[in-house]
């Protein structure tokens, strides 16, 4: 450890030191970020380019009085350090007590727990509000950028900032690249902005009625205090546009005199890969979106890379064929499996729209209008981002728009970042047909009939870890008949006829059905009927009434959850009948970054705790008889 | 009718008429709008605003091989009179026959089922690339003004299209006002673009990197013929920004020139209000946004505007002792019961922050973490807008945000304006207390507790017709019992004792719960329980539970979607239990201008069907036994 950084416990310690020893923190920290991320993983490269603002930002203003919002907050990991947080970073029996994001629970210093994009603006225009109906004083900052900025939330806070007016800093982290790529005509103003330090005349912020400034060197601490100090206590809003380095510090290119400190940094506007040749990751890390850690090394694709590439094989294979098929991701694709290899060579067939979820469905759905076939693939958690287009212009309009739906069910991930409610979500809109393939052979028939036939709007929830894991093991569990791969799954597939005791196991759940199945038959004796229903908006009606004639207790489980989801529509089915039943899923509730063994065990969905349980209702059930 | 509009059934019959028979069309179809709106009802000020530019679209371009894209498509009443279909304008027998949005269930010459902001840029960037891949010639056209250029779909639009390029028009209707007020710096620079002709510095289009032209008379159409002759066929996208006036050709205010034909016109930018005083309103039409039809003469305030008027009232007393006490309406304030005099009154209490419904959520997470109380208000079809921000910044950081939800249930409405399913998407998410007060006293007592003690997350479903009648018929089912005012609802309300089956009547279905307990115990001599849950997010566990010993069947009604909604998650709570369940809802569908009548009966929730459908359920379980 640098003994400088050693001695920082609160921003209160930055500012008795003189701007060699911001420099010397600056450069400790850098050290201790790229070490860190070698190790835990991390957003290393936005990370890597906050380092001198965010020290800038604790040196000038005084937090938590004044306050400081970070959009997303993937970039703050040096606002972290500085505020009581560094043994997290510096010592590895600590890496995994925080989260990646700002997070109130941590620290007085975190207004907020954020992970999705562009509200910073917003929610500092909202405390600035209250500031002013009540008389304070505090400088209200929000740091946006590395892509945020085209968001739709952004665009309307910055809109509204101009009107509020009144003290409102929103500092602009420009670092000339979004998480993958940055996209839209705003990236080529800022382009120009940089290129005229500041000067240009499309000018997107003043366009929108705020103040202006421009730092053209980003990553260099006096510059950066001098520019804080300026608008320190505004009495309007204002934007500072900071020109900062993804990456700083990684990599190959050319040496820069950034500030005192001289270090290395990969060069030209037009690489949007640092090569971290000696950092585990999968090639060059996609433009430092991601630093997989040293665990990672060897591991094999998680199911989101291997069925997104396998999705991405089987759509490319169709392009010269179909001039209309189009890949459409809203940033993040290399986390999908959508590789760089693929988008260079898909060409037009593949669209990064930029982390604009909205405008990727609206997209989307005016392709499906013109004839075109049009799929958006990107997180669960995202997807809820465009809600409204999914119903009114997908839905409603009847677009033939496929979406794969990645990252799903219950897992351990930032409270931010959850896929368990995806399915609940979409099963909620009218006029989307949703499906849950049980195998990587199921899900290529399926979306091949969305991307076919179809002609309408259809979610695909791509497979999870627990089916990779069958498949891996050479013990698939249903594969698709390949003469029934032009059919709309509307009929579900019984895998195994029992009696008594149905289990219906949809998706990424089925493993777990067929081992409760089996543990069922051993504890019991009973061989209970075992469903894939791989189909989750409505219920086959035919197949749930064949079973009340054999089966006194139907069990769903699902991997998502429970409340508002498919099994409770199952129950509601059955509730004016004599067949009794019993809902797995996960609770209604949040979770950060809580081991998936324990979020499993607290839902009663291991196959011990789910045996009892069968066990259990069939006792009562016979004690009612 | 004037002889010329006759002659129109396609926009063919256009090319062939000179300027001044264009000129006496555009008054025709003016003339010929007022009468609508005055009798039928409608977006009369916006659609005043339009005819010149779409006579002049419709005189350049060639729909529908050309397409025209209107953004909301509130504001396409005159290219409905020009392709086809002016006989549902003309013949008061057909006034109902159309939607008052762009349906291509109506004609080819519309591409889209819109109702929601911002998007018309999103579907025109769609349809120009599926052109472009498969090598067509067609002009893209974006309509979009009226308040909608705000909202964050629209900016991710408009940045994309720039990326993308090719032909692309976007028509940005620039008629000084949105729907009530525009909001935000983009409506100062577009005003200093007026002002100066076009040519000043801060130019939001350009500053996005679109190709940009003015015209400033945009009622003049030989102007906008000359400017769209311009664009027609455009290698590039270009914004044309055209300065309509809202509103034009009624109301008081200077005479001014419009092209030929000289019209009457309110003056003035300042003015947001054209008083009508010879058309049904109530008091001056906001902005025009909605013109009462004849039929509404005399009628009383519909549950929104009734109970909208009551939260606001309750709220002002306590405004000068509530700095932060602050109501956030993203547009359309009025038909919510948020007047213009409160408005005024409320001062920095009130805030329209125009249609951004993602902001107005962030913003009041905002206030709510700097200690103040937001409250927001709109229809439950635009809260969908906001669900990402909802579930982040409202639900997951526990903010402190009421939202009242208006316009709900099942009702006859546009298919994009549908208050169906809002429950279902309230409560899939986690975090929040969702309540369905019964009584508007009820109302209060929530509101109360939402904006006092509970400083958390909080949605109240603003009671709806039901319940209005039958407090205007001096028959109030249920009023919060003072002494328990402070308490979060989390207790069901027991009605009336009965036995054997228990009715679950939720929020507005309530009195239709009461109706049918009446029926069945004349029906068949029992005498049902009757339960007012008034919450929907979470089950009261205890009362179900009690339950259980004296009722065979518990029956559900709420007034929206049954599938993912509460219902089902009672029927799964029983899933095991010896008690059957009923649950009442509408499908999952969408409906667009259907009678409530029809839907209620097609849904089996009369009091008829319900009965049968009990006793049925009653006679199954007996043959069980």
């Amino acid at each position: 450890m640098g003994k400088l950084l050693d001695s920082i416990d609160s921003p209160q310690d930055l500012k008795v030191l003189s701007l060699e020893e911001l420099n010397q923190l600056a450069d400790e920290i850098r050290q201790l970020l790229i070490r860190f991320c070698r190790r835990h993983g991390g957003h290393l490269g936005s990370n890597l380019a906050t380092i001198e603002p965010i020290i800038a930002l604790h040196y000038v203003f005084d937090m938590p009085h004044d306050h400081l919002i970070f959009d997303v907050s993937h970039q703050a990991y040096t606002h972290k350090i500085l505020t009581g947080r560094r043994r997290a970073y510096t010592d590895p029996e600590h890496h995994e007590d925080l989260s990646g994001f700002t997070s109130p629970k941590e620290s007085p210093y975190d207004d907020f727990m954020l992970g999705h994009t562009g509200t910073s603006i917003g929610l500092a225009c909202g405390m600035a509000a209250q500031r002013d109906a009540t008389g304070g004083k505090a400088n209200i900052i929000a740091f946006i950028g590395d892509g945020s900025l085209s968001s739709g939330p952004a665009f309307e806070g910055l809109n509204w900032a101009a009107e509020q007016g009144g003290n409102l800093i929103i500092v602009v982290n420009d670092n000339e690249m979004s998480i993958a790529e940055n996209h839209g005509g705003l990236y080529k103003s800022l382009a120009a902005l940089r290129a005229s330090g500041g000067r240009s005349s499309d000018n997107p912020f003043r366009a929108l009625g705020l103040d202006y400034r421009y730092v053209e060197k980003g990553n260099r601490i006096e510059d950066l205090i001098e520019a804080f100090r300026q608008v320190k206590d505004t009495d309007h809003p204002v934007v500072v546009h900071i020109h900062t380095r993804k990456g700083l510090g990684l990599g190959q290119g050319s040496q820069r005199q950034i500030g005192p400190t001289s270090i290395t940094q990969s060069d030209g506007q037009t690489s949007h890969m640092t090569p971290l040749p000696d950092l585990p990751a999968e090639g060059p890390v996609e433009a430092n979106h991601w630093q997989d850690g040293l665990d990672s090394l060897g591991r094999l694709p998680n199911s989101r890379k291997t069925y997104g590439r396998m999705a991405m094989q089987a759509l490319e294979a169709r392009f010269p064929q179909e001039p209309g098929l189009v890949v459409i991701s809203p940033a993040t694709p290399l986390s999908n499996g959508i590789d760089p290899d693929f988008r260079q060579r898909a060409g037009n067939h593949y669209r990064d729209v930029g982390i604009a979820e909205s405008h990727a469905i609206a997209y989307a759905a005016g392709i499906a209008k013109a004839g075109g076939t049009p799929v958006v693939a990107t997180s669960a958690t995202f997807f809820q981002r465009a809600y409204d287009q999914i119903e009114q212009e997908m839905a409603l309009n009847g677009s033939a728009v496929t979406l794969l739906v990645f990252s799903t069910g219950v897992a351990k991930t930032d409270a931010t970042h959850s896929g368990a409610a995806d399915m609940v979500m979409m099963r909620g809109i009218p006029g989307l047909t949703c499906l849950a393939p049980t195998s990587g052979t199921e899900f290529l028939d399926m979306l091949a009939w969305a991307t076919g036939p179809a002609r309408q709007p259809v979610v695909i929830r791509v497979p999870g870890e627990r089916t990779l894991a069958t498949e891996r093991a050479g013990k698939p569990i249903a594969t698709s008949d390949p003469t029934t791969g032009g059919e709309p799954w509307d009929h579900y597939r019984i895998l195994q006829e029992g009696k008594t005791v149905a289990l219906l196991a949809l998706g990424d759940a089925l493993p777990l059905g067929r081992d409760l199945a089996d543990s069922l038959e051993r504890s019991t004796g009973l061989k209970p009927t075992l469903v894939d229903p791989h189909r989750y908006d409505s219920l086959d009606e035919q197949t749930l009434d064949t079973l009340t004639g054999s089966h006194s207790l139907v069990v769903t489980i699902e991997d998502g959850q429970l409340d508002g989801g498919w099994g409770q529509a199952v129950a509601a089915y059955y509730g004016p009948s004599q067949v009794h039943t019993l809902a797995f899923g996960a609770a209604k509730e949040f979770n950060d970054r809580v081991p998936k063994t324990t979020l499993l065990e607290r839902y009663g969905m291991t196959v011990p705790a789910m045996t009892r349980a069968i066990s259990d209702a069939l006792t009562d059930e016979a004690s009612w008889i």
